[in-house]
């Protein structure tokens, strides 16, 4: 029974319903980060003083939701996992549950002289990331693991574009990692506007796949 | 394989499935703002005392429920999803995974200076939802997207029950929110009151659909 | 296409799904209600002095673990969910979200003043859990609705089997508060003992249906 | 249809699916555990300083990870669950659960006098947790139940080879809980270095079952 097709595409699809638990386990525990303000404090300017709080939650809420989308779109063609592919999905899992963390370390020191240091050790935790994802991508199209791991052929357009969209993701948090070591403030708004930039509709209808 | 319809199902589901995720996740994390009372405190009194944290508790729990009975509602009739309709779910579960922290604060802030603002601030989360479920029920409808996106047209006695369902939420979260800046408890009896009447059985027999 | 029914059993399925997603986080959000002794305590007697915060663990622990069973026997016989079986459920999920609260009182005020009203509040929301799963039991034998909401007859082996073993809850989560009002001790001796006695295996073989 | 074969295995899917939410919860509630430094801290040295947080949480979801996939793999093969494994799975996840509670304990008392219990009592939950899925390996086989409840007889090469893989847990975690008693240091080594062997590639190709 080992080697039925459909056994394989339960195994992947048993990898990728996990990485979907943790995705949306990490995306709804961002919450447990803020702080409510206690009774005897003025609610109004002590809630509005937070604003990075937000600001960062809103912004982590939107990253792991990209990279989920984008977890998903690359699992829709993949069609077998082997023990190196779990082990990526794995650091790469990693990296997305730590997220909460430096999220909460940013909304903590934003405006205070650890600024550059959380933003730096944001950045960097997105660019670990990217790695990741880059990994993912990459190995199961190279040594001949293509016909065994992929649906489609790595040259088949589906996951070209996929690997064009993948590209740009280490240089770019690379840039506002390095970003971040002198303006750090200009490398947020950077991350912001990645996320904008990602809601706006593709130049292509369908997305989700 | 992209144009099979049983791939746009998929999709769907997929999209679904991980929003079931984040309405699972919201309602259990409800309980982590619940404080125990220290071991030299008198229970008895330490806990009655907390009473408003229980009913902001339980309201936040019946709210979460019923949006994921709307979501699903909805997403029963959702054949394909397109990359607007990814975004306006994900702003639709930004709002949800972010209601345990205004509940924490009106829990915190109930009987002291800040129970307006508090009040004011959940009822503004709810408008932000209402918004999100309005734009999940319009988006697909317009601009000619309803023979890709829904599985009926948009008059179908069905998808036009859900619309009459959906109608309401706005303007009732915006005048209980209005309400709030004059009377903050009625406001809040308003909200208890919407709760308690969506779990009286509807005219027809199956909700569930 | 509402009244397929393939329908029903997807709406019943996914009634189910998000219920398991509960009862999975809130058996492992138990855990958070842990303290972890500070560095400079001797971590020793500091663990050991926690014991009862580990007892209460195991056994809201296993507490959980059986109720998931319970819901899960039940749901194997229904086909069909209606608006007021969706209204019992989430008030059964009420409960069951609502456990690591009084779990942690427990926790908190063994063996100090507050033992006797941390039991009681303990065992008032096993009542409470016991009347959701009995009303869950109850309202879709009732008033015609076994023929649309049962796969099989209220008369059926399978579903008298599982009505047999729900009758006990209620009598005996009872008796166990009262017994709190004047024992606590051998109240919560008397939780442990259920909850080991369900550990023994079953008469029949198979318990999983 | 309580005897229907796909109901067996529909048994059996419920119970990974259950138990797959549990470990992904687990997993990902481990960043809960990292402490943010206050603003007015030095973040680089604050941040440095806490190290052993971090390896702590990267190992504990190496092990976790670990652990999901072994359970996959050996209910790839279970057919049919009855009520002992379902106790059994059930002690299994309670240690699962609990993982992260002995975890934060040795981030919180490494280089201080608790070292040396906190990796005892971390090592003594990784056997416990082995000795559980030793009774999961073994249960199935003993008794005449291997018929009944696994896919293959128990000399079948897959169950073997799985049967081979388990045979070091207990030995291993036994052993360096030995070994924390002496050189916790060292114990803590010999964990790590396990979970970067599990790492590496395996000789046969496909590791996924």
């Amino acid at each position: 029974m080992s080697e039925a097709p459909d056994d394989d595409a339960r195994e992947s699809a048993r990898l990728e319903a996990f990485s979907d638990g943790v995705f949306a386990i990490a995306i709804t525990l961002l919450v447990l980060e803020l702080k409510v303000p206690p009774f005897d404090a003025a609610l109004g300017p002590a809630l509005l003083e937070r604003w990075p709080s937000y600001v960062a939650f809103v912004l982590s809420f939107a990253m792991i939701g990209i990279m989920w989308l984008n977890h998903h779109r690359l699992f829709a063609y993949i069609r077998r996992v082997d023990h190196m592919l779990v082990v990526i999905n794995g650091l790469l899992l990693l990296g997305v549950t730590f997220l909460p963390f430096p999220t909460a370390v940013v909304a903590e020191h934003f405006g205070h002289a650890g600024e550059r240091g959380a933003t730096l050790f944001y950045a960097a935790t997105l660019v670990f990331i990217a790695l990741g994802f880059n990994a993912l991508l990459l190995y199961p199209m190279g040594g001949g693991r293509a016909k065994t791991l992929l649906e489609v052929p790595p040259d088949h357009p589906a996951w070209r574009a996929i690997a064009r969209q993948y590209r740009p993701g280490v240089p770019l948090y690379l840039a506002l990692f390095l970003l971040a070591l002198v303006w750090p403030r200009v490398s947020q708004i950077g991350l912001i506007l990645f996320a904008l930039f990602f809601a706006l509709p593709p130049r292509k209808a369908s997305v989700m796949r």
